[in-house]
């Protein structure tokens, strides 16, 4: 069975940097990849946030937070 | 062909999470990973920090670091 991965972004450079990196080069047949963008979906902010999410890029693996540099603080996009 | 990624780490707890996550999760046919102990390999640290890497655990891929999380500085393991 495939892992749920959560891709959490802003749409900003080192975002879609880390996109076209990680979340594209997750293997298929182990993981299956949501890509999120908090600027679009504010909605789901809280979401990312009760996964311990504090900035974007970041994915959330097995309900753990992996923050990947630093793009944006999930407070600049409230 | 397959993009070379590097996965610098130091043993420590984040470490070892994220090459469960990451550095095994990557798609192979995509992606060929090097796995690194810089504490096993103080000798490539200096290529490390080359590339940019500043703290484990951390990726270079295509010569660009990304740091997942923070394990441990470069400087601590010198």
């Amino acid at each position: 069975m495939s892992k749920q991965a959560t891709f959490y972004h802003a749409g900003c450079p080192v975002c879609v940097d880390a996109e076209t990196q990680f979340a594209q080069a997750l293997n298929p047949q182990d993981y299956s990849v949501e890509v999120v963008h908090l600027g679009e979906t504010p909605g789901r902010i809280a979401e990312a946030e009760a996964s311990g999410v504090a900035s974007v890029p970041a994915f959330v693996v097995d309900g753990k937070p992996y923050h990947i540099n630093f793009g944006a603080s999930i407070a600049d996009l409230k």
